[in-house]
């Protein structure tokens, strides 16, 4: 795992994380505290639903993309500050069981007008499925520090 | 609490739910199991960094605000299945200690066409904190059931 600047990142370049499994308890956990729809939280109940059997909070797959994006080989000194997220999609159920893997792709990069020693990526993130499903995909702006002066 | 079916609910009307407060130790929680970088995790390397402070992630400021919708007046029969959410911004940092209620606008209303016992609402989400700041905001698609024919 190496760690980024900025200036280390070239537009058209990808990334991808190791996988990453949900099971029931989780899902559940999540929804209890988050996303309290039965199906979310019960089978029984979930096979009525419109998932037709229990699926995991939208919010709990973004977050465990977030997971995925801050634990993979993608990271920056100092961080990722996310400053907004656009047409975030969940086109596929994500069910206990399935294993996640997150690509990033760098669409545009340009420097902070508001904070020189930054610069803003735009980034594109897609979770597939053990199926190569896509389960979440969102495009997001992320500020990160650029390199320091004098520094290689 | 009341639920709604999609034949309830009109345009332009807004719902505002009961506080919430996100305290030191949730912040850091969601941080570790889901969003590992320094500003959400620790106070000494969040007073570096761009937030000055440690700061909630913003998956976890968007998992409170599904917990509020979830739980507040606006529940639907059956649940409320998200299709998509657009322009999801985090404008000022969620910070411990702050207690945030989150108010939703129907902005719009149709029919769905590949399901006709359903509807399709578009809200808007905006979360604020107890000085009357917009910590969170966003709009999405959310399908929702119809009154069966024939109910009052």
């Amino acid at each position: 795992m190496s760690t980024h600047y900025f200036d280390d990142v070239q537009v058209g370049e990808r990334f991808t994380s190791a996988p990453y499994t949900l099971d029931r308890e989780s899902i559940i956990a999540f929804a209890q505290q988050f996303d309290v729809q039965a199906f979310h939280l019960e089978h029984a109940a979930a096979n009525e639903s419109v998932f037709g059997g229990l699926a995991a909070s939208g919010w709990h797959t973004a977050a465990v993309a977030m997971r995925l994006f801050t634990t993979g080989p993608l990271q920056f000194v100092g961080g990722a500050v996310g400053l907004g997220v656009d047409e975030l999609r969940w086109p596929v159920a994500v069910r206990a069981g399935d294993s996640v893997r997150l690509e990033t792709e760098i669409l545009g990069a340009r420097p902070s007008q508001s904070k020189p020693t930054h610069g803003i990526l735009r980034i594109r993130n897609v979770l597939t499925n053990q199926n190569g499903e896509v389960v979440l995909s969102y495009s997001a702006n992320a500020m990160v520090q650029r390199r320091p002066n004098g520094t290689a």
